[in-house]
C-alpha cells in the first residue's frame, strides 16, 4: 500500500546562510529555499551540509518557524532533527512534525561510539513514543563517515517492523553503493531509499530507489532532478556523466565552504561565503580556481 | 607565576543519575557529588562518563543550578561545556562561569570531522570572545577515540599564547601516554595537564603533571587521591598497581553502565543502574560478574 505522504525525488541539504555576527540569516535561507523549490528540488534543511550541527535547537526552531511563516511548502520539507541528546531530538522533531513538515531526517545519537543496535533502537523507540504523533514520518540518516554511528540492515528492519507507519525511509550517505544496494534488495514495503550522492542516482533508480539527497543539489538542482525525472531515457548515462563532472569539480574542495562559495558567486552575494567555526571559509585562491573550473564547464545557476 | 584558581588533583567525571522517565535526578547527583568531595575528589560533572552529550543544554543548566543551590563547592567544579554548536557552548560555558565554577572542560565541536586547527582555533576564540569574562578558565578536553576531533600540540600552544589567562589546562584522554608526555615536555607555563586515566597518574606526576580526571574516580576516589597525594612515597608503584587492578576489572565491561552498576551495588540504590539511550544498562549476568570480581578484591566504597 502506498502512503502518499512519503517523499521521493531530489532533495537538497540546504546550506545555511550566516550574517557577519555568525547568526543564521532567515531571509536569505527563505530565498534560497524558494529558488530550490523552483528547480523542483525538496528541502532537507538542517542536513550535514547545512552546518546543522553547528546550530542550537533554538536556532533551528526559529529558522523553521520563519520558513513556514514565509509560506515555504512544508510538503517538500524534510528537516534534519537528530541530535546527540534524546531530549533535543524530541523537541526539534516534535516541532517539525507540528509545523506539518512531510518528514524528518534523523541522525542517530552520534557522540558515544561503538554503541549497540539495541541502544540505537531504544533511542528511536523513545523518540517516537514521546512524540506520539500519527503524522510523524522519519527518514533514517546513515552517514558513518561523519557520524561514526550508523544503521545496520538488521536494525533498519527491526525499526520498520515495529514502526511501519513512522520509519519510512533512509538517506544512505555511506558513500558505499553496495550498502544502498543491499538495502534495496531487502524490498521493504514502500521504504524510501535515497542515496546521499547523485553519483549513485541512476543506479538507485534502476533498482527501485526513491531518489537522492545530495550536497550538490544546492548548486546543480535542475540537472539532478532532470535525471531523476528521465532516468529511463536513452541519454541517462550521458546525464549521469555530466552530473558526476560537476560534482567532482566541487568535491575537489572542502564541501561546505565550496558550496557556499559557489552560491555566493552565482548569486552575486558575498555574504553566502560565511561559515561557522569549526569550518573555515574557502580561501580566495581556491575559490577562484573552483569558479574557473565551473565556468569552464559552462555551469550556471539560472534564476538564483 | 602561579594562578591559584587553577585546578590540580583528582577529579571525577561524575555519573549522572536518571529517574525511571529518564529525566536527570538532581537530588541523587547532589548526594553523589557530596560523597566524592568527601573523598577529596573534584567534580568534572558533564564529562563523557556523565552521559553529558545525552543531555540538553537546558538539562545541564538546571543540574548545575541545583548543585550550586545545594551548596556544592564551585571551587571544586569543572563542568564539561563543549557542544557541537558554538551557541550552545557559549550559553552553557557562560552559565558555569557566572555560577563561579573553577573551570570548564571543553570538547572541541565534534560533529564535523577532519576540521582544521585553524577552524578549532576560530571556534575557541569566538567562544572566549563572546563570554568576555576574566574569570573564565578553560581546560581543553582531548578525547580523540570518542570525539574524533582533537587538539594538536601546535594548536594547544597557539591557544595558550593567545589566551594565557583563559586556556589553563587539558584533559588528555587519548589513552596514549606518549601524547601526554609530549605535552609535558613543552613546559607551558603553569599549564595543568591531567591524564584521562589513573593508570597514567604516577607517570604524569613524575613528569610534572597536574593529576587525573578519570572515569574510575567515580568508584575508587580515595585510593586514586591517595596516590596523587603520596606519589613520591616508597609504595607509589604498589599503589599504582592496585589502582590498575580495580580499573581493569571495571573496564572489562562497557564503562558507563559498569560504573553505574557499581554505584548502584555499593550504595544499595538500584535506580543508579539507569542509563539514557543510546547506552543500555549492564545486563544482570555481567553486573553480577563485575560485582563478584570487585568483592573478590575486597573493593569497598566507604561512606556511600
Amino acid at each position: 500500500m502506498t502512503d502518499t505522504s512519503r517523499l521521493s525525488g531530489v532533495l537538497s541539504p540546504v546550506v545555511t546562510p550566516f550574517k557577519d555576527d555568525l547568526s543564521p540569516d532567515a531571509d536569505r535561507l527563505i530565498k534560497q529555499c524558494q529558488w530550490l523549490l523552483s528547480q523542483n528540488v525538496g528541502l532537507a534543511v538542517f542536513g550535514t551540509n547545512s552546518e546543522a550541527n553547528s546550530l542550537s535547537v533554538e536556532e533551528k526552531i526559529e529558522l523553521l518557524d520563519r520558513l513556514v511563516e514565509a509560506g515555504v511548502d512544508t510538503s517538500r520539507m524534510m528537516p534534519g532533527t537528530g541530535c546527540c541528546a534524546l531530549t533535543d531530538t524530541v523537541k526539534l522533531t516534535a516541532h517539525a512534525a507540528n509545523l506539518g513538515c512531510a518528514g524528518t531526517l534523523m541522525l542517530p545519537p552520534f557522540y558515544y561510539k561503538g554503541v549497540s543496535d539495541e541502544g540505537i533502537y531504544a533511542n528511536f523507540a523513545e523518540v517516537i513514543d514521546r512524540i506520539g504523533s500519527e503524522a510523524l514520518r522519519i527518514y533514517l540518516y546513515h552517514i558513518p563517515p561523519i557520524a561514526q554511528v550508523g544503521f545496520s540492515l538488521d536494525l533498519i528492519e527491526r525499526l520498520i517492523t515495529r514502526f511501519p507507519k513512522t520509519i519510512v525511509g533512509i538517506k544512505d550517505s555511506s558513500g558505499d553503493w553496495d550498502n544502498s544496494h543491499a538495502m534495496l534488495q531487502r524490498e521493504w514495503d514502500d521504504f524510501r531509499i535515497f542515496v546521499g550522492s547523485e553519483s549513485f542516482l541512476l543506479a538507485n533508480m534502476r533498482k527501485g530507489g526513491a531518489g537522492c539527497i545530495s550536497a550538490t543539489a544546492n548548486v546543480n538542482p535542475a540537472a539532478i532532478d532532470h535525471l531523476y525525472q528521465t532516468w529511463e531515457a536513452d541519454d541517462a548515462e550521458t546525464q549521469q556523466a555530466a552530473l558526476n563532472a560537476i560534482r567532482n569539480t566541487v568535491m575537489a574542495y572542502p564541501m561546505i565552504p565550496a558550496l557556499k562559495a559557489t552560491v555566493a558567486e552565482f548569486s552575486r552575494d558575498e555574504q553566502w561565503q560565511t561559515v561557522r567555526p569549526p569550518l573555515i571559509n574557502l580561501d580566495p585562491e581556491k575559490s577562484a580556481a573552483l569558479m574557473a573550473g565551473l565556468r569552464g564547464m559552462n555551469f550556471e545557476m539560472p534564476g538564483l
